[in-house]
């Protein structure tokens, strides 16, 4: 078998590799979401993705699949294999125990723990190594790890639900339904695969919501539930705030918020959070750095206009998911951001089209920032 | 060769018959545009469209290029042949005196000098018909002509170009451009194949469109401009009537013009028309059963937003393309369609969508009225 070149079944593989790591999205944070095959005389002898919480990763469980049969394989991984002593052995390390000879990596891991060192020790301990198969798709799978570590804050993803006009709720506030039951059943696969959901609290003060996953078999996989709230006008008979005890809950707020309605909400399970603020409100950049540092990759924001229009000024908005419903409302509806100081067509955040398809009678469009 | 039966070859040869009839839209008004194509022995030998201002005839066309060649042929033919004696004789007995043996057809013509008479003709004469080849495509096809012979009006699409929160200008007005120049030359391309363009007088105000096609080999495709002006505000050095006698421009208003103005608009070439109100202003229904009236069959309404809202809230919009740049406004940005009176989520009028792609980096949505 050639060593250094790439072959369609290096990159069948990987695919492969790629479709086992994204088990892993919404459900292993702070840790990367990776995949891992191994192949050994041309047979799949072990598959393995990074575990609920992070732990085991990708590697240990496609080992543990192969045994004995991984001796003289082909490992594929979705991302360099960790160097770094933590709460287990590296996995490099592990590869070269198990008697790997060949590794194909799609990405490098920037955190500065691994940062090429996995990929050294490979080599060193006399291993071949292939880099960049896949590589784009792999990065786009990891977008959020690789935004937590290169950018100190999370993949930032809006979704919205409109009509073609734009508009997410009626003058009176009438928004269930805009968008059908498939629409509406993707959405909530999209939480499934986030870490955190993060709304305003204009939003929870309108519609109430749960925010959780409520997809058969995937209602484990609720995230963190973040709500933006300078004011705490967060209702303490929310559901929210009802089940907090159950789904993990974080409110965002002021520095410097009044002790004993702090007090309440962590009472009921509650975290508070308070972060400095700016013009704008709560500083989001500074909140998104907060969120980076304690393990969260990615966000998807569910509204509603004011939050979504704050993040769009502060450049903050890295991929939209835009459901749109094919009815017309008119303009007393409800935007689907508020003004944010756009006063030039030259002003305006610009994202490309990456995928849009019909789903039910609706489209959904998958944008990403320019 | 089988007389009823319907083959992938009769397909084939309707598809290119409604490939040339196309070529007539928005240029033959007020007939259909119809497509003819003769085969005999096996052998495309006749070809034709309806010519420019209605005649010739698709038939008489398709068969002057087969001359003696039709003989024992078959024809096929977009939309019934006519039966009826007008400014030349019916084409059911032209294609009877070629010695067309068979002819296939598309859609009866609704129009009642014809409504099956083509057909009854040609059959009493011993020639095979057979109907409803291809006919789904050939409505849309001429959903124009269709639409003006059964309801008595044009149909009536609306074009849009929007940011993705459906916004067509910022607040201070600025809206070129929004889409970039496939989607532009695109909607060139739409008055092409129209009759008629009709704006509102406050896009005139804002704009000063010129409303004509400007595509190479095109600009003589332009159709008539109209104006939807209730009080006669469209001024008289706009690049619209100062251009009324080289492109056919009316202007629409309320019964009581005053005279002077009308005589104005009128020595600059353009056609005033006088219409009853009601309390949304110009009654649009009555507008366009005038329009009908006088041969249009198709209309593309380019704006802006309250004769949008108007349109939609009369239930006159047929047909949405709406052009979709990926970039967000804000609220404050001026919405496609001004309020039209929706309380409800089940008010909006509804639409489905039939087709979207890209184009550029902008996506055009085609939408029909459910």
């Amino acid at each position: 078998m050639a060593t250094t070149t790439i072959s369609d079944g290096d990159r069948a593989h990987m695919r492969a590799a790629l479709a086992l790591a994204k088990r892993g999205l919404g459900n292993v944070w702070p840790n990367p979401a990776v995949g891992c095959v191994i192949v050994a005389e041309g047979r799949v002898v072990g598959r393995g993705w990074t575990q609920p919480g992070g732990r085991p990763h990708a590697e240990t469980e496609a080992l543990a699949m192969a045994g004995a049969l991984a001796r003289g394989g082909t490992a594929y991984v979705t991302l360099e294999p960790c160097s770094h002593h933590g709460k287990t052995p590296p996995c490099a390390e592990a590869l070269v125990a198990a008697g790997i000879r060949r590794v194909v990596v799609a990405i490098q891991d920037p955190d500065p723990r691994v940062a090429g060192r996995g990929i050294a020790l490979l080599q060193a301990a006399g291993l071949s190594v292939v880099t960049g198969v896949m590589a784009e798709e792999a990065a786009e799978l990891n977008a959020g790890f690789l935004s937590k570590v290169t950018r100190g804050r999370p993949l930032v993803t809006v979704k919205l639900a409109t009509t073609l006009d734009g508009r997410i709720a009626t003058h009176g506030g009438e928004s269930r339904w805009i968008t059908g039951a498939a629409a509406r059943q993707a959405g909530h696969l999209l939480r499934a695969e986030t870490d955190a959901i993060m709304v305003g609290s204009g939003t929870v003060l309108a519609d109430d919501p749960e925010l959780t996953c409520r997809l058969p078999g995937l209602s484990e996989r609720s995230p963190v539930r973040i709500v933006v709230d300078g004011r705490l006008r967060l209702p303490l008979t929310s559901k929210l705030v009802s089940t907090a005890n159950d789904v993990a809950t974080w409110v965002l707020t002021q520095e410097g918020a009044e002790q004993d309605r702090r007090e309440a909400y962590e009472e009921s399970g509650v975290d508070v959070v308070e972060l400095p603020a700016n013009d704008q409100g709560l500083d989001l950049n500074r909140a998104m750095q907060v969120l980076a540092e304690s393990g969260i990759t990615r966000v998807l924001v569910e509204g509603g206009a004011h939050l979504t229009a704050t993040l769009l000024r502060q450049g903050l908005v890295d991929r939209l998911v835009w459901f749109r419903a094919a009815r017309v409302m008119g303009g007393d509806g409800l935007p689907a951001a508020v003004s944010f100081g756009v006063d030039h067509l030259s002003q305006m955040p610009g994202f490309e089209c990456v995928d849009v398809r019909r789903i039910g009678a609706d489209l959904v469009e998958n944008y990403r920032k320019i």
